[in-house]
Parts: structure tokens; sequence; C-alpha cells
């Protein structure tokens, strides 16, 4: 249990990091959208292991096959739609010290607590490998946003270790985030990123930070209070990703020390429609989305896997060092970016479809009402 | 859409605010547990509105009936127990402002982009009334638990505004949480936060916090990767409450800021278990649970109803100034910390349940396997 | 588990038969529905039990108590609908022999089986007093089909025992089939099956029959393939009731007898439409509605009370006699009519809403699109 | 949305009957199952078209390929477990014709009334191959359902048109039901039913017919009331597949013409165990198992596909002569024997994973308790 997400545009994923694929099947994409093959190679780019010094080595080619749910001319047909995205860089061996050793702040123990056995390759199911097909299916999610209402969504690197970009309301394109393999957008924030992360490959250590991403363009109505607010399952999605560690709204925790008169967003009129002044509710309010930017930020602690020795326990209690040999990843941020997008796309294509069924009016891409 | 909770064990909630009741429909409860109707009451009576002079003074009698889902001797039947809560202090008259004029922050506006229509007193749907539908049913998945595993829930008010107290790793006992009124169990800083309050109401304005929650004593083995981690579903639960803005588990966003090989946790061996020497990840890794305190913090945004001039928009667009009268709670904090506890509890017992079966022997309170 | 219906108009119903209440919460309505009291009240009655002489002579005055989920004016908001009905007509002595002894057919072993534990008077939740609860909600699914689409449900009796009426592809009006007590729209047949239940009656016996039920003005494109067919979801709503042994749609079992070129419904163009010119396919294709009426067929076993001395088994295994008292209701099939009518009713809502999104255009309850 | 089947051992299934591939993701299969894959392929060849001449003559080499959740040693690993299917015999040319008419009692219409546009090769989404994916998921399912209780599944061909094999209480071998191409274990019959078959096949005609399937072996308990009855997602479920067009379970609708002292099922002790001394409720009491056979028969139309010339109409309305080309299944009964045991262990198997929960002890081939 636990691999599907979703209320009405479901998504079931699978795969292990080292077996033979991993991929997803989306159930409930509304029919008649034109699937954009290569927008979701794209987006498997920006994820991809490799694209960089920054980011592990690995080398996976991530070329997705699609094994159903389109018609002969690319558009979706209302059934699943299956993407599968072979393993190809898989080095078992690398491994073997997996098995005789808990990895610290690994999911090893914890899986061989709840399951009694584990893909001890590259972490099975715990790698972030299968965030991959999450990343293919919020392709499709960008897709059918655009085409619904125009939303579009925009992540980026905000901080690294202490390093921290300028606090600024500006949403940046997705050029400024692609200019620098760390994905910050901000030019000097950007270098110092990068150089403490290549800091800590050289250390065979590790740092963590903080992605901030945008949803622009949604209508106001999404979200269903109680249970199911808007941000209440964003927060889910990020949460669900792995590395995470927290996930703020608009001000988060850092309005808690402002008073309410100071806090509160002001209803303004402007260009025809209700709005708010400031958006420190980070565009949802009750857990509906208000027509305003939805602002969100997710913690991504320090990548688990360092190369010095560490001691740890192997299962049967003994106490060991583990000294970490394979792939190593010294930050996941700047890889995490389209992930954080992609669930966010997964998020409010879900809302949307809930609000208005799966068969609402697509605008060129669907059938009349 | 929206107002069912879990997977195994699932609650319904209902009710607005001035309504005639709100309640809730627990599904999936364990048959034979002693369903303890005094533990409901007191766990009631904590987020009472009135009990002290730090929250709003809405009088509430916050007296439970139950409806369905018991036996003559108070064992649950393993059929829905139905909860009902009459509204009593309904006071539609002191809400008249809020047909005419969107109140900053609240869901008058977003309530009306969605449905069309509203329950204009009090909030409606949107009150934080609708959360004692969550205390009842929290208070049975905490007996549940206790049955289950021996599991206990903490919560505690860590910070209001800016007044933090001091960071400590003991969990303070119940006793220590209800001495102030603020529900700060350390004891200096309990008295800023009851005077920054009291400050704050004195100025018709509010002030928000950070609630800080401890679940010990989980079996290791709890959490559905990878949608449905464990502290996913924290986070989807904890943001679902009104005002909540932010989640962190274990080290949360300040951890975004250590390196990995500091900020790992080592396992060691500790009576004849598998234990980790610090506890950085909260309680979980990989989303599951590995037998630590599940630790995790809650960010409450100052309460939106300030009695200070707001201005504002009516929803034909036109300007306007609101001059909030009514009850007035201007901080939520103390009251938040049975709710906060009362939504991990369900995230907690609809794991075990999806672990264990409804059916899992239920210690003393269970059938035989 | 297994207390909550529907993906998109969701029930949670609850209640024993005698505990303090039975009852359900609706979440999924969409908003601005006319809520109609009296026809909820009316629908009560046409399932109340002592309705007349052919049906058991418990007295419920089944008085519905609206808790949440409309506005003052009597339309819903879009949030939970929670109703209440009260138990009046209990009579607990009346089951002392249940619990020493296991009455055929009934759930007493299969309750104790699975929960260890039993509401021993009357059947507490297998109790088709239960059925109240969905009837409640049925009336309400039938208010919003009207608004969303002017569909209409139509249930009768068609056989008792082995009596059974003409075939016919007229149905019947509401007036018609309320005409007799058996709710047999087919006078000279009513009359016999009247008879037939009061010999059973006077016998200490029972008999069961079958139902037949038509949705007429659904719109084609209803229905969620693979699995969650339109028809798939009637065969479980169905089967989800107390009694009943099977369904059929269309053509049903004896249409396995006819050969492919005889069974199929060729398409005709009528009143500029694309119709079939028979409708042996029940109204589906696909799993998918087509336009025609939706037609179905329930087979209701004999009730299983009988007042026989009937040969059993106690809890321990021992060998008993068991001569029930009690109430004694010889056959269902009249009062079940509305309960039919009720899930076929919350079926065909929940896949409209499913289609067309929760905030869809409701006629002239709806808001604008 | 639609195509995800389960609640707790979950299957979301996919492709078109002349895409690339079919196929399944299973979400919520134990730990520590031994998967057997050779099972897995005898169980698709019991389905695989082309197997005799009662059958379409399409050739599908249907060979799974497994691409995650499993050991190197063939044991579950508790991640979902994707089985893809590659479509071999693709003849798109051959449905030219379906593109210009609807089909009568076939999906097109629908379809493209839901849709708004179609696969319009064999039918896409709609074919029956796609329960190939079914029977795919149903050979795990019944091999969690062996190592969790020793259940067995067997399903058998009881009529074709008009003649059925004589009545018995017997369940027959899984040699008996495969001795004959028509899946009738009684010789007798199963010699006129291939007689029948092959006549309606010279005929260019097709013929329907009624399966009976029973599950052995199941422990007393599972269910889920009030509507997750076992019986009625047993219904669901063989409503959910191509061409059926009715269920009953025990006595079903023959039981509607007994009177309620006959029908009842007295209780008995028997080998230390309580049962019923018949089995007309037919496994299940209140929804819930109650230790007997279940038994259940489903009913199958003839199939729609005729070589004859049939009139039907275009998608513009206009009114035309189909005369189908093409593979021609003139019953589909013999292959749908393994579609009915493989959906009815998909069924009984999420019951008994609610029940007792994903990690509970699955013999020795799960983990400790």
């Amino acid at each position: 249990m636990g691999n599907i997400h979703g209320h009405s545009f479901r998504i079931a994923t699978f795969g292990e990091s080292h077996g033979p694929a991993i991929g997803v099947v989306i159930d409930g994409c509304p029919p008649r959208v034109p699937f954009d093959l290569k927008f979701l190679e794209q987006e498997l780019a920006r994820r991809r292991p490799g694209q960089s010094d920054l980011t592990t080595q690995r080398k996976e080619a991530d070329a997705p096959e699609i094994l159903s749910g389109l018609s002969k001319d690319g558009l979706t047909l209302g059934s699943p739609i299956a993407i599968v995205i072979r393993n190809s860089d898989q080095r078992p061996q690398a491994y073997a010290e997996m098995q005789s050793a808990y990895r610290p702040s690994h999911a090893d123990f914890t899986y061989d607590a709840k399951y009694g056995i584990r893909a001890v390759e590259g972490g099975g199911r715990s790698s972030a490998r299968e965030t991959a097909a999450r990343v293919a299916a919020g392709a499709l999610a960008k897709t059918v946003l655009k085409h619904a209402c125009g939303a579009t969504i925009t992540a980026w690197v905000e901080s690294v270790a202490d390093i921290q970009m300028p606090a600024t309301n500006k949403i940046p394109s997705l050029k400024e985030v692609e200019a620098s393999p760390s994905r910050c957008p901000h030019t000097a924030t950007a270098k110092k990123i990068e150089a403490c992360i290549r800091d800590a490959r050289s250390d065979g250590d590790s740092v963590g930070g903080v992605i901030c991403c945008v949803i622009s363009g949604l209508p106001a109505g999404l979200g269903s209070p109680v249970f199911d607010r808007f941000e209440a399952e964003l927060a889910k999605a990020m949460l669900s990703l792995p590395a995470t560690k927290g996930f703020e709204i608009g001000s988060g925790f850092a309005g808690t020390q402002l008073r309410g008169s100071a806090h509160n967003d002001t209803f303004i009129r402007k260009g025809g429609k209700i709005r708010t002044a400031t958006n420190r509710s980070g565009g949802t309010q009750g857990g509906i989305t208000n027509g305003e930017d939805v602002v969100f930020r997710v913690a991504f602690k320090p990548t688990a896997t360092v190369l010095k020795p560490q001691s740890t326990v192997r299962p049967d209690g003994k106490a060991t060092t583990l000294s970490a040999k394979g792939r190593h990843d010294p930050c996941v941020l700047p890889r995490a970016v389209p992930i954080v997008e992609a669930m966010a796309a997964l998020v409010a294509v879900d809302h949307w479809i809930r609000d208005r069924g799966q068969n609402a009016p697509f605008g060129r891409c669907g059938r009349k009402a």
C-alpha cells in the first residue's frame, strides 16, 4: 500500500532503484489532452542524474516508453497512461556493504522492520530513483493544467546549507532557474551554492537546503475542506518525497512571529477581480485557493549517504563501521526542483478535476461540454 | 468532498459553527476496545472555548452524545461510532458584518468562490469549531493506541510570537503542559506567553506560534511508502487544521543547515534493540517509523480575527472597512494543543491498523487472534 | 470499515437497530441544491415499518433531524449534511434468545466470528434498520439528480415467491406502485402477492422475490471503466443490501440463452439522437450509460426470521432449538422498493459528479459555471 | 478513473487492445510471498486466445515481464509489482469499419459519448484483452491466498445457451475443468456445448452462458458490512468484466421462490466447528464469510461481435449496415473461467488483508508476527 496518489487524477508508481525498470500508471487523465512527449523528456532530463558535477554520477538515459492511453495522434484517450523507464546503470556489487550494515539515516533498518525483506541494491524502493516516475506523471499534469486553466509551476533552490538567496517576490523564469547547475536563480548566490556543494563532495560529505515553489494562474475555488485542503495535500505530497523534513506555505514558520493585524492579507479590487494586497496566506484561505500565487517551501535534509566512515550496527545488532563507496549525491536540491514541481502539478490537477469533473471542457483540446 | 480522513481508521466529520451540531462518524475502529467516555469529555474540555482568559469567551458545554457503535458494556462493536456535540452558544447576529464584507485572511471569500454560497455565521464549516469533532475522534484513537501498543501522544506550546521556550529533549508530562493556561510547560516562558497573549487581546490583536508534538511508543514499521509515508500523512493532517502554515519533522528547516555527517542518526544497540543515538530523523526513516519518538512541529499563524478596523472589500468588490465585533480568540495555540494530539493519534492508529489489520489482537481488550 | 459508500458523493452511515439512533453523513453534495425535507420524510415513510399488515409491526416515527450542511434558506452549502433518525420502538427483551442461539441465515454467527462481540438486540448493525439511513441519503441523491439532469428512478415488486407479474416494457408511475401495499403495480398480481404474504405470515413463515428498477433520463457517458463500470457499482450497491442474493442488468441470466444476433441492440436514429432499437443491454454498454433506461433486477431471499422452531447451535457449539418471537417481517420486498431506489440514486449521482465535477452547473439551483 | 481495484490489495491496470502493451501494477501485496512465475504463465495460458477452435484465433504469446517488486530470490518485497504483457498480433486494418459505424452492443458509442475520442482498433480499452492484466494480478492473489489460509478458487462453465450441466454440489477438480476446451466439467454436457459453440461459429453468430465459481477454505469473518460486504464486492468485480449481465450468490434468483423455513441454513456442529447443514447462503451471511464455500454464478451475454450483417448508425447518426470481419470469438465462456477466478481471488485477498493487515503472518513465506 501507499504507492497510489490522488483522488481524481491518480497515479500508481512502481520500481526499485536497481530492478529492471521504474514507471507509473496514470488513471483519470481527461481525454483529448495533447500528450507532449518532448516536454516529458525535458522534465526527465532536469531530474536525470549526472547532469552536472553537482550531482550523482549515475548514468541513466531515462528514456520513457509510453505503453497505453494515447491515440495515434498523441491525444489522451481517457484511459490509463502507462509510462516505463528502464534502469540501465545498475551496479549491485557497489552495495554489498548495505547488506551487512544499516546505513545511518537511510531506510535500510525501517524497511527490514516493516517488510522483513529488502532490495539491498541502492535502497530499492526507498531510493530517490522512484521520483523519476513522479516527474513523468508530473509532466502530464503540467500539460493538463496548462490546457485547463493556463496555470504554471516554478520551483527553485532558495538556500543550501547556510547560504540563502535574498528575499524577493519575483518569480524567476525557467531560464533563470536553469542558468546555474544549482538551480538557484540568483547568480551570486548560485555561485556560492555551487562552491558549497563541491566542498561537501570533496569532503565526502553532503548538504541540504530549501526549495521554494510557486503555482501561478490557478482559479480561486480549488481545495476540499476540511481534510483535503489544498495546502494539506501539498504538504503530504512534499513530505512524501525522499529527504524532506519540512513544509511551509505563505508566511510559514516566520509568520508565527507577526501579529494578526500585520499578518492579515487585506482584500482589494484589482483588474476587476477581488485580490489580496499581500500574500502571507500563500494563495489559500480555509484550504481553498484564492486566485493568488500558491507559494510554499520544502526543507531537504543533507543527503544521508556520506563517504566518511560512520559507526552503525548490522542487522543482528552488532556494532560495525560503514564506509560507503558507490556513487554519491552531495546535494539533492538541484535535482529535486523538477520533482517538487511535479508533485505540485499532481496536487493541483487532482483538485481541478475534483472541482470540474473528468470531462470538463479543456479548451482547444477538450470535447464540448 | 474532503470531510473524510483516513484509510483504515476513517472519520467523517460534519457541522457548521452555528448550526445545530457538529460531530463525527468513526468507521474502522477495532472491536472490543473499551470506550472511555470520561476521557473523551476531558479531551473536549481541553479544547473547549472559555477555559481561561487567554481564549475566546464563547460558551460551549461540548457534551458529547454517542449514537452508535458501543455495546451495553461500553465496548466498541466494530461498527461505526457516531458522536454528536450540540452547538449552544450561537450568536448569529454578531456576524452580520460578515455578510457585507470579506474578513481578511478568513475563508469567506474562498468559500464564496468555491461554493457560491456560505454559512455566514461564525465562518460556518471553516470555523475552528469543527475541530471539536476531531478531538472527539482523536480521544478514541488515543484509546486504541494505548491498548494496541501503549503509545502516547503529548503536545505543547513551544513558542508564541517571538517568545520561545528553551530547547530540551525532555517530553513534558500532561500535568506540566496543563499547569499553565498557555499550555507551555516551561514555567518562566509560560508566564511571558500569557502576558503576550493578554497584551494582544487588550490591543484587539492576535498572535501565533509553534506547537511541538511527540508520539512515543510506536513500534518500528508503521507508514506506507512512497506516497503515504508516516510523516507525509502527519503533514497533511496538521495542514488540514485551521490557521496552520507549516510542518516540520525531526530536524526540520533548521536541519537543512547541517552537513550529512553531522545530521545522520548513528545506529546503536540499546536494551537489546536497534536504536539511534540521536533523533534528527524525528522517528521516521524512508516514511516508516523506526521505533524512536516521532517528533514534529506545527506553525500556527496569528488568529485572523482582530478587533482593529481593517480595510477589505464587499462581495461586489466595493471597498469597505470592517470592524469585527463578536468573540475574539487572541491566540489559538493553547486550545490547539489537544487538536494537534488528536490528529497525530488519528494518523498513528490508521497506520497501525493498515499494518496489523482491523482485527489484530488488542491486548486485554481484543479478541484472540 | 465498510460503512462509507461512493467516490465523489460519499455517505457514511451508522447505527444499530436498537441503539439510540441511526443516521448518515453525506460528503460531496454539490452546493445550492434545494434540500427537500418533505420529500425526505415521504421517502422514509415508504420504508417505514408498520405501514401495512404485510410488514413488520415495529413502530418507528423515523423523524429525521438535519444537523448540518444547510443554509437558512434550505440550500445545501457544499459541506457535509448529517441526518439523524432516533430509534424509538426498542424491545431488547424480545431478543433474549438471540444471545443463546445463532439464528439460522442471520448474521449472528458471522458477526461473532469477525468482531468477537455483537449487539444482540435485533441484529445490531446487521439489521435492515440501517437502510433507513440509506433512504435518507438517497432522497437527497434523487433531488440532486432531478436538478442535474432530470433523471428519475422507479422500482417495483415484480415477483414474490412463484407469483410473477406479466412482462412489460412500461415503467409504472409512482402512484401505480404505491396503489398496493405489495408495491406490485399490476393489480391482479398485487392481490395474489398480498395473499401470498399473508399466508406466509399466518404460517409463521416468510417469502422472497424480485424487484425491478429503472433509472430514466441519465445522459450517455456515465460510468468509469474498467472496474467502476456503472453496472458494477449498481451490482455492489444492491448486493450490499440485507437479504439480497442476485443482481442482473438488461437481459440478465435469461439473455444467456439468446444468440448474439438476437441479443444485440441495433443502433437507430430517433428524435435527433442516437438510440438503440431494443434495450437488452439495460442502458449501459462497456460500463458506460448509453442514454437508454438503466433497467436492473434484484433478488431478495425469504426473510431469515421465521416463527417456526428451528434447530441451530449456541455460541459454544451445543445444539438447541430456536423459536423466534419478536416482530416478524414475512416479506421484505414491499419495503425494499424505496431502498433499491435510494441505492440506485446514490450510484447515479456519484457517477454524475465524477463526470461533471462537484461544482458543475445545477440548473436553476446551481451557481454559474 | 475507474482503473484501480481494491482497498488494501490494490491493482491498477492499463492498456488498449491494439496498443503496445497491457499490464498491471499491484500495490499492497504482503512481503515475502514466493512469486510463482510459472503459475502466472499457466493462468495466462488458460485465458490466452487461440487455445482451441472454440475461441478467437488472435495469436498472443502473452509473455509477462515482471518489472518490479521482487527480490533476487523471487520473493515479494512489499513494494509494487508491475507486470507488462506486450501485444503482438495487432491488425488495425481489420477494424477500419469500426470507425465508420457503431457496432451494436459494443462500447463504441458510449466511449465516444464519454470521452469524445476512442481507440478504434479492436475496441481499445473496452476490449476483453484488458482482462489478461486481471488474470496476471489474480495469479498472485491466488498465491497469496494459498499461503495465507490455504483457500482455493475453482470456476467452470455451467451452461451455454440452453445447454445446462446437471446440478451437483461437488466441486470439480482443475483437471476435470480443463479436460474439455469448453471448460464444462461434465463430459456429456461439455460435448454438447462444444457442438453448440461450433454451430454458432459456423453461423457467424455467438452464444452466452453461465459460469459457476467456488472459493473454498476461507476463514469465517471476511467482509466489511455494510457497504463492502464480501458478496457486494464480488458482485462488483464480476459485473466489471466485459459481457457480464448478472451475478447471484448461493440460492440466487431461484432462492426467491422458497419459503424462509425451507431456505434457511441450519447451524450444526461438525468436526469441532460451527457449520451450516446446507449452503443456500452461499458462504456469506450479513456480508461476512461464514467458513462455508463461497458459491456464486455469473451470467455472460452472447458475444456482441457476430459476422452477420447488422443495421446500425454511423457517428453522425446516418443509418448503415455493418458486416464485421476480423477475428470472432463465438463464445467467451471458456476463456472467462480463469478471469472469473482471478477477480474472485482479488476480492478475497483484499478482504483477507483488510482483516489481518498487510504484514500478517503468511505461513512459511511470511515474517514472524
